[in-house]
């Protein structure tokens, strides 16, 4: 049996990529599940397309994405961080956290498993509540196990409650004219994401309470939405096509 | 911004080490949580080990902990696995299992943290509800956030209840001999943990229901431990000290 040692380097090789709803990192929830109409899809790569490697996923409602936080800026990781949740300006240490800015920058997220899709060439899962920035790595996946994963007792530090309160959002006239141009569903698809991750507070933590009318861009799908921020809520300014995008 | 392609393979480094009662594979439970007696040190290794790195983890209950499977006979995946859920001649999705023999071996178990002990050269976390073989290369530390984590409509396919039944335990007279020499808590601490690891059944799946007084052994803390399943229940029938074991 070879055991190799502790402190010997493993090496993976990614076996799928995530085609997410989030093009860019701005505006990605703090946690998955947060936002149920955050979608993607996960295309599984060859050689692990294959049908059988997920035979009996389809009776699990949620899976465990295992992932490769592949798009920072800054390689490396430091002991300590400041998570968004304690203002931005309190460090607590790394492993108390869940930053990308890790030793190892593996990703851990629980999502819905929306459906299993096999097209000619391409074996996709289509997952809900995602937390995950387009064009990912993932390293592995897992059934979610109600038995083992959902720890009735556990208490959790300075992350006992999801982020985000309730908020206004309003839409100016350029926004709901684009809006209005939109056929199908989708226009109540991409507000009920905006919605939801404005009501998160996406900006950068030390901005929390502030009231100055700063605009934020974000990517979502195919769309750039512009908004602020003010004392009672939030107001997308406008939404267009983005510019081309890369697709993930 | 550097984003390495899908298919690029990444390389990690062990963060920590893990120390557990689980000498060997047999025995181990199936999943992380049934066991709370099942107890573990994780060791963090240089330059991890910094008391900055753990800053705050104390406030969580819960930790996960991603490991490498690194003590496998055949290295390699198949599509397909037979969880001794599924009495062992079931086959189902590598990926709708949490099998070991996966195309990248990472492990992941959420686990009680019951401590975090500095030493004056190790950094040391005392954890509970293990499911990892001791020698464990530990990949990364997350705390558990119940918000994201405990999902309260998640339903799981084949693996629904945790496994087990009661049944009772014997001792044999060998075995109540050597408990009876084991001082302070320790005959305690022992029996909890083997009547835990029974009640789950390690057997093969295979042997599953099978009346064979087949003896079977397993090295548990330095403790080899031997018994035999029987129609009403299981009968310990010798307990010894293991020969020499390599401390993890």
């Amino acid at each position: 049996m070879d055991v190799p040692s502790a402190d010997a380097v493993c090496c993976f090789r990614p076996i799928g990529r995530i085609h997410s709803c989030f093009k860019e990192k701005f505006g990605i929830p703090r946690q998955s599940g947060l936002i149920p109409e955050a979608e993607a899809t996960l295309e599984l790569l060859s050689p692990f397309d294959r049908d059988e490697a997920v035979r009996g996923l389809e009776g699990f409602s949620h899976l465990w994405v295992l992932f490769l936080f592949h798009a920072q800026d800054a390689p490396g990781w430091r002991p300590t961080v400041r998570p968004p949740r304690l203002g931005g300006n309190r460090r607590i240490g790394v492993f108390a956290s869940r930053s990308p800015f890790r030793p190892n920058p593996i990703g851990l997220s629980a999502v819905r498993l929306a459906g299993i899709v096999r097209e000619p060439r391409r074996l996709l899962l289509q997952l809900q509540g995602v937390d995950i920035l387009d064009g990912t790595p993932v390293l592995d996946i897992k059934p979610y196990v109600p038995y083992a994963d959902r720890i009735p007792d556990a208490h959790g530090g300075f992350a006992e409650t999801p982020p985000g309160a309730p908020l206004s959002v309003q839409y100016a006239p350029p926004a709901t004219a684009f809006l209005a141009s939109l056929s199908g569903g989708e226009a109540g698809r991409l507000c009920a994401l905006v919605e939801r991750i404005l009501v998160q507070d996406p900006r950068p933590a030390y901005l929390d309470g502030a009231r100055a009318q700063r605009q934020f861009g974000m990517r979502l799908f195919d769309y750039e939405v512009r908004w602020y921020r003010d004392a009672t809520g939030a107001v997308v300014t406008r939404i267009a096509l983005s510019s081309p995008v890369r697709r993930g």
